[in-house]
């Protein structure tokens, strides 16, 4: 039984390209105790995973040269050494990028077996849901009435945002990437407004979309997103610092944003910035989301658009087009069909 | 009776000058209702001051040119219309930079009549006393055995950021411009080391004095100190956003931090900054401060060193020294002898 995965092949320079992944297949070996056998339906592909490719100390070791790529995954457990695990059970954990994977993951849980739709563990009821649940509610302390701004607002984890500060009662701003992605925001997500980022009017029309300010600014994107927020922010913003895409592969702007133009409006607005990683927070936050979550769900409250490509070996393509805002809601990978489910 | 005052005279461009000020003679008018006339025997000097002197908002409003310099002051009162206040009193107040001030400064607060150093009402129990306090333990949380660095550790509000992290069982690491300073905060104020800004081995002096990483990084400074404390801050440190002071000129540096060097680094420590200014916290904290201070003094356990300028019409050139880290210690200005105390 062969195991078809992705590797990094080598380190990127700013932007990742093909060349820095490597798609092998290579046999799997024999389980030990404590491990399981996975088979792998769906791949989770995030921007976070762009930090994970660089050698740098960070919140978690990088993914080493010649390692499979880090990833959150949902699969099926074709054969099990480890108590509490099952052939068949449906089970979601951070398995790589990879079709069949060993592993004694300390994170893998169970899901339902018979799940309608798997891959929901991979976004509302997943980490991005999670993240979105915990850095609105817990950091941004959002009140009815207050505007929120999240940034990447058709994205895993803002589009969430949005629904959830509509559900909170307050104004929900989106910022996106062409007319497609905001019309869904406004048309399918319930934001009230959402700006496209690359308009020449973008600032102005930001300033004209929040006419009592900012409250809540989640922030996903940094750059001139971030710039263009900075003004509109009122005395005793939060904002929740949950990614930077913009600057994950290197500033390259003409223009670059200063620190000396960020902390000091911080300073003078006495905003509370709050950078956070979703992996610290499960021990406490993770029931009381999943609570939300599902009732949510059940009442019909929360949409999600999946973006679903198929096969590990169009990984490296989509996550390289990710992070150029090329995939539009939540991108996952098909890895295999689930002959399993019952 | 004439009041001599500073005013400003046109608004700077990058660092003030002596011709943004004026130094004026006017004819001191009556009294109305509710008003005091104050003989101003101290004028405090601080960094803040410069932010007023643009035409931004903020989050206090710009001195308009022709105005009398905002500032916080020690002063007797020579006669009252307004209830509370009587002949004789000794008061603190933001009465401004002049020598006579008729005002119905609604911050006026009386003073014991006889206190001992009352330009003490203008550094360890005042405003900066006030800022250290709260900054440090309201938002810094230290917890014993944590390493506390804080910037301008020999100005008015660094100096108690590291005698309070010290009293808390801190390691309190100091950063300041030159030999002396440092020898003066490490002998005289206690803290554990102190590091010379200006020494080009700045980066690793600061790193070798923080082994155990940093936890609270009180934020009086930004620029090449900020870009040096980055590497060095602990997962989950806190950062208490109190002044900025290497940017109220502009950013004027050859390699400006930029924010894609300082967001991520937030973003991935989990660090929370929180911008804060202490008007805000006058009513929730300042009965706390007060109470804590006044022990840490009569139990000997608090020190000031206090940099006197003398006349009122020095005021502008003391302050642009301040800007430059000319000062060593609480810079005030002495307006007036005091005649009435007894």
């Amino acid at each position: 039984m062969n195991n078809q995965r992705v590797v990094l092949a080598s380190r990127p320079r700013g932007a990742p390209s093909l060349d820095n992944f490597r798609v092998e297949s290579v046999p799997v070996r024999d389980l030990k105790d404590g491990e399981v056998l996975i088979k792998n339906l769906y791949l989770s592909l995030d921007p976070y995973m762009r930090m994970r490719m660089n050698d740098a100390s960070s919140y978690a070791d990088p993914v080493q040269i010649g390692e499979v790529m880090f990833g959150g995954t949902v699969g099926r457990v074709l054969a099990s050494r480890r108590p509490g695990f099952s052939e068949g059970d449906l089970v979601t954990g951070y398995t790589g990028w990879q079709s069949l994977a060993v592993t004694d993951d300390p994170t893998l849980a169970r899901l339902p077996r018979n799940m309608a739709q798997p891959s929901l563990a991979l976004s509302l009821v997943g980490m991005p849901g999670f993240t979105a649940h915990y850095g609105l509610l817990n950091l941004g302390k959002p009140r009815p009435g207050e505007t929120v701004v999240v940034g990447a607002a058709t994205g895993a984890v803002g589009s969430v945002v949005g629904q959830i500060a509509k559900l909170k009662g307050c104004r929900a701003i989106g910022i996106a990437g062409g007319a497609e992605k905001c019309a869904y925001a406004v048309n399918e997500l319930g934001f009230d407004a959402c700006l496209d980022h690359g308009s020449p009017s973008f600032s102005s029309d930001l300033a004209a979309a929040c006419p009592k300010g900012i409250d809540v600014y989640f922030e996903n994107v940094g750059g001139d997103v971030l710039r263009a927020v900075l003004p509109l922010l009122n005395d005793f913003a939060r904002m929740p610092l949950c990614g930077l895409i913009a600057w994950y592969n290197g500033d390259r702007s003409a223009k670059p944003v200063l620190a000396a133009e960020v902390l000091p409006a911080l300073l003078v607005k006495r905003v509370q910035m709050q950078g956070f990683v979703i992996i610290d927070q499960y021990l406490e936050h993770h029931d009381g989301f999943l609570k939300d979550m599902q009732g949510w769900l059940a009442a019909g409250k929360m949409k999600v658009r999946e973006d679903v490509v198929e096969g590990i070996e169009n990984a490296p393509a989509a996550f390289i087009g990710l992070l150029e805002g090329k995939n539009f809601g939540k991108l996952v990978v098909r890895v295999a069909q689930d002959d399993n489910s019952d």
